[in-house]
């Protein structure tokens, strides 16, 4: 479901020095753009802040971008991409689709504490982050539809829950962002089993599975940013 | 919880028709308004053209409003508070909280089709919704504090509640809006007692819960919008 690119958007053919400064380049501008979104939600500001910010040269820009919402998009897929690996790493393990399920939403549930920024971008990217082919919402789908199809979840439409999940989490992350003290450590957990119940799963169960040990971040793989 | 002020910010005397006027203009410049953020999210345009679509001077937008910002403002307000009266309207008859809690749910699920303009602001304005002491978010927590009261909740946290039903409905409306195939004409009420599920309801008194009577619109009163 997420096949990591090649940074230089080509694949098979080992890449030149050349090709490496280029995708360099290219991330630290979208790192740069990161780091606006995350701010302000926005790219309103001049390519030439966006490029001192990313130390890169100012007629660099044009080289890898059309334009800054050209940018704004990229910076918003490699933030989903990021989340997607990062929920992938944490339900590795897993098996029981209900179980991933519930995995994927207590890790998005944490992200205001693991992730700062990834989780300042997904609140200001708001309910489009529902419609990408990158992150939760496409794993959140095909964790849902394999819940139903063993069982576990008795839902008619698996969009309606869709749009719950991504909706509800939206709203936790928002919540941890802007008032911190309203949600205790364990409401990830306790927001994961009222979903399964939510969506079927008998009280019993449903805790059971919401509270399955998960691994910790492993940090030399995929390092929770230094700030947010 | 939710006292309409009068529209002169005055009690008590009778406006005279001067004060009538006034209140007039000022409310035609928050129409005008709430017809910007449901288009666009934001009043990035002059002032010019704000008095223009509000069919009023351009010199008395001062007299009403010291910033642009502020007049954003009273218009998501005033959106809440619409969207509170709609509430108000669709729950009068109920007394059980659980019942209230998802004519609620029901009513604001649905807005996407009954009221587009407010569909189109809430989900523009976005997770702030939730922070407002108008609209849904005072209602829902009052509703979640006394379902857990009465017993017919099962929750330790009702901000946790809170941001799974705010946000959820956020994700609901917003697909109602932007991919209006994907959720048939039960969804509101099945997500409303999927809510209660979660909630901790026994599956039969949610299912009863949420699908209670509720009255028509009362188009005298509360007129849907003629556009969105």
């Amino acid at each position: 479901m997420s096949q990591p690119e090649s940074v230089a958007g080509e694949t098979s053919v080992a890449p030149t020095r050349r090709d490496r400064r280029k995708a360099r380049t290219r991330q630290a501008l979208i790192d740069a753009a990161r780091e606006f979104v995350a701010r302000q939600g926005n790219l309103d500001m001049s390519i030439q802040d966006i490029t001192e910010a990313a130390e890169v040269g100012f007629g660099s820009f044009y080289n890898h971008f059309p334009s800054k919402d050209e940018l704004l998009r990229a910076a918003i897929e490699d933030t989903l991409e990021e989340h997607g690996q990062l929920l992938d790493v944490q339900t590795a393990h897993l098996d029981d689709p209900a179980a991933v399920f519930a995995a994927s939403l207590r890790a998005t549930a944490r992200l205001a504490d693991s992730h700062p920024q990834i989780a300042r971008i997904l609140v200001r990217t708001g309910l489009r982050y529902l419609d990408s082919d990158r992150g939760l919402a496409p794993r959140a789908l095909r964790d849902i539809r394999r819940a139903i199809d063993s069982g576990q979840f008795q839902l008619t439409n698996p969009h309606l829950a869709l749009a719950t999940t991504g909706g509800s989490l939206l709203g936790i992350v928002h919540m941890r962002l802007e008032r911190p003290g309203l949600l205790d450590d364990d409401a990830p957990e306790e927001f994961a089993e009222q979903l399964l119940r939510a969506f079927g799963m008998p009280r019993r169960s449903a805790r059971a599975s919401a509270r399955k040990a998960l691994p910790d971040w492993s940090p030399t793989e995929l390092p929770p940013e230094a700030q947010g």
